[in-house]
């Protein structure tokens, strides 16, 4: 994707062997990038959601792992930096997914190649990422222009937190098809769920899509039961975090909400993700382990001040409580479908099945 | 309620004629009275939300009529007057209810007098809400006190919004049975959803619960699904802004997803409102109009500085636009029951009719 021109990704390689990433803690106030080059970078970018969404922390998790390699290539500093960098963020999968991809390219190599091997596959990750998200884009442009080609005035498409290309490498999940149906002139218009607490819908995807140029107006996390009732939503695409192998999605908290709002009013409800996402070895959604987060993340904003500076503010009593769950599980029943890089299915077993049938051993273990 | 040991009300007369009321627009972090003098003031009080909850708004407009009617008590300044009041906030029907029962009280007097009878008949609204949220608080205690002792350890119970004694002239709806039960030593937990934009629960009902001793935790509105998905809330408790004689309740925004989970996952939904909230003359609740507000209150989050100092940020990127629906319309057949001062009875017009059988007449109408 562009950023005023220039044509960007969320995370590169550099020449001096470091990677670079866009700090999106920052957004959308400010566009500044960090270097990561050890694995305590990549650690640190993890667990401070300098970086976010499952594809790019699996992408960066794979670079933190090459980092770790410079400095102790042997079998145990591979398994323990493995068990570290998997440590920082439990309910996204694609981290796991690409550690062991990353793992398993140097595990029979010679100590003396295994940096090198896992930087190239790390790099690989990034690469196979853009064109996988690519490939969901493209399916889900099918539905869309199916949709738009059904209504008059624009297509009313309502998304929960960042599943764009600042979550991925490029273009994104949910929104990947949002972008190529915008780039074919289909009219749109996107509802953006702010997402407390940690607002990436009103920071990151109002910024993804305003620098597209895409039509879009930011809502609070509580009107868009609201919108489907009056018939202003015409359909949710959302990302996921996991998705166990009956089609449960365990994504930002809040997205099950909206999809019991959207079965109300019958509004289809798709998850866009790549099969990395999938995890096969897991039954259903209540075994997904849910990140419990810094319940300052409750308790505060950050924003501009008048004057242009960033500053956070505490918007509770002093002396309440909070609690801050990072993810919630939305059951497959209340799923219309699942847009992946092979094509659109049915979200449960037999849908993920059909569009990735070599997973039958891994489902069978 | 009480406020640092003094006995407080939301709203209360002066000596020399006014009213004061709490600058609830600077809760949670200072505690600031306002005094309103004149028309002008209340209409300004209600609609910048210095003063806000159905009940509290109907007082509040009553009082503006009485304040109007000092300088102008011709039928026409009545009836001007009368518009203008309601014009203020266009969902709560509390706000209706209060400015007719002043109107139908003054229309017969000689106008000499209609100021006084006014101004009695204002503060009798309050007096009279006081009684009815205790009444309120009597019988959700009942409730509360047959679920307690159902189980071990705290009832968790789920609270949307702010529907406490800030929200009436003391006691509160929703939060009147929660005080009651914890001044009998039922122990209990109140999850209180932020309630944005403009997070009143984070600011208004923490603040309330908070001074009064109440065990609560802040979450943000995403968390409530996820929390009875675990099973963590026992029941949810909320207030009204109008509820149609068929059950239908218009409340603060977000709330019908709360409602939605809840039938999901088998937790009682009750709504807590005194009668003047139901809207005899609506058959259901697609018919209430919904107040859109300004986007700013989207686009922006005021919070206390570390220095102490109260500052507005914004939080959205430059150039996005936001939109703000109010309220949304929860429909009968998601909720268990409706607490009010006559008692608590199903959500249905059969259920209201039982206990308020005098408003035949108006519902035949």
């Amino acid at each position: 994707m562009k950023i005023e021109g220039i044509q960007s990704r969320s995370i590169w390689p550099t020449p001096d062997g470091s990677v670079e990433v866009i700090d999106q803690t920052k957004l959308p106030h400010r566009f500044a990038t960090i270097r990561l080059s050890t694995m305590a970078d990549a650690m640190h970018a993890i667990n401070a959601m300098t970086v976010r969404g499952a594809p790019l922390i699996g992408a960066t998790g794979a670079y933190g792992l090459a980092f770790s390699l410079r400095n102790d290539p042997s079998d145990e500093g591979l398994d323990s930096a493995h068990a570290m960098l998997l440590a920082t963020r439990p309910t996204a999968v694609n981290l796991r997914w690409a550690l062991d991809r990353v793992r398993d390219a140097v595990r029979n190599r010679p100590r003396a190649e295994r940096a090198e091997v896992a930087w190239r596959e790390a790099a690989a990750i990034c690469d196979d990422d853009v064109e996988t998200c690519r490939r969901i884009g493209e399916h889900g442009l099918t539905l869309l222009r199916h949709m738009s080609a059904q209504k008059a005035g624009p297509l009313n498409i309502l998304t929960h937190c960042n599943a764009g290309w600042l979550a991925c490498v490029d273009w994104g999940t949910a929104l990947a098809p949002i972008y190529m149906a915008h780039d074919q002139g289909i009219p749109l218009r996107v509802w953006v769920d702010e997402t407390r607490p940690r607002n990436q819908g009103a920071s990151l995807t109002a910024f993804e899509l305003g620098s597209h140029g895409v039509n879009h107006t930011i809502i609070a996390d509580n009107a868009g039961g609201h919108l489907m009732q009056r018939g202003d939503v015409d359909l949710v695409i959302v990302g996921a975090d996991r998705v166990t192998r009956n089609g449960d999605v365990a994504n930002k908290i809040g997205t099950y909400l909206k999809a019991l709002a959207a079965r109300d009013n019958n509004v289809p409800f798709y998850v866009a993700l790549p099969s990395s996402t999938i995890d096969w070895t897991l039954a259903t959604g209540g075994m997904i382990p849910i990140e419990e987060r810094d319940d300052r993340e409750v308790t505060t904003m950050t924003g501009r001040l008048p004057d242009g500076r960033i500053a956070t503010v505490e918007i509770v009593p002093q002396g309440s409580d909070a609690a801050n769950p990072g993810f919630d599980v939305t059951p497959a029943r209340l799923l219309t479908g699942f847009i992946t890089e092979a094509g659109i299915c049915e979200a449960n077993e037999k849908g993920l099945r059909s569009l990735f049938p070599d997973t039958q051993e891994a489902v069978a273990q």
